[in-house]
């Protein structure tokens, strides 16, 4: 958890209001779900099968302790509808900044251009970002993601950089 | 610190053997002259000032002191030529895998080319994410490091995603 950052909070958006919150041991089987509604994810072979489940709940619990990371859900009327990851680190670049690094954002594919996710970026950029210091925030999103990435520009966020994964073993 | 890296280690490069460490307060003024030395960091203002110091003393305490992220530099002949940072992200995507991100690659412009940047790499991927339980190594480079992007394409890394920034504040 990262400390900072006072939550729950109540945002606006054209659904009306979503919660906000830190994610626990409870949410796994929502956040889950969210996971296994994003055909990306899912084509990638991302898909919680039987017996996984261990594995996630200690993954949880992992986020969810550490002091550089917060795992976020978003409730609207009592139902998780969207998460994210956050991770705060330090650097030496760009005269010493912190950055805030948003992760594996989702959003209930009902829900998609409900302005949910809007309000959640709005949130980390105008206020979970001041609140940890941080002068950046980024994010990398699946080439394939074109919606996603008019969403990240109309947000004010520069596609300046080209994103690289390594497949550890492969 | 990532404490499952064993460190110092030497690695074979092309021009011979580099030494890796794990950065200290002492090695600041070596790699400030690293970042100093990068024409795209420079050209967005990440240049350091008279006045600045405390600020990068600060931040390197701080990546030196977390328990998820390693500031390394690389020697030849007991010369600080590169560095780079590394960050453990315990993460649910992916099945609850951890990720080990790169940050702030930097090699000395006399040594582009050498092997030096690629011995470092290689360390990241079969050996130090092997060691962090990382089944992925993530990295972002600007889009107009064009000799980067064939470096880490040449290393196996995959060009999936796009890299988006926020200056916050802005």
């Amino acid at each position: 958890m990262i400390a900072q950052l006072q939550l729950p909070r109540s945002l606006e958006s054209r659904i009306g209001p979503v919660t906000i919150r830190r994610a626990d041991a409870g949410d796994l089987e929502a956040i889950l779900a969210l996971m296994h509604d994003d055909p990306i994810s899912a084509a990638r072979g991302d898909r919680p099968e039987p017996g996984d489940e261990a594995g996630y709940a200690i993954a949880l619990a992992a986020i969810v302790d550490d002091t550089r990371n917060e795992l976020i859900v978003a409730e609207v009327s009592g139902e998780v509808v969207a998460t994210m990851q956050l991770t705060s680190i330090p650097g030496l670049s760009r005269r010493g900044s912190t950055r805030l690094l948003v992760e594996a954002v989702r959003v209930a594919s009902k829900l998609r251009s409900s302005g949910v996710g809007s309000a959640m970026m709005r949130w980390v950029t105008d206020v979970a970002a001041p609140a940890v210091e941080a002068s950046i925030v980024q994010l990398t999103s699946d080439a394939a993601r074109s919606d996603a990435h008019r969403f990240y520009l109309r947000l004010g966020f520069v596609d300046s950089h080209v994103g690289f994964k390594y497949q550890v073993g492969s």
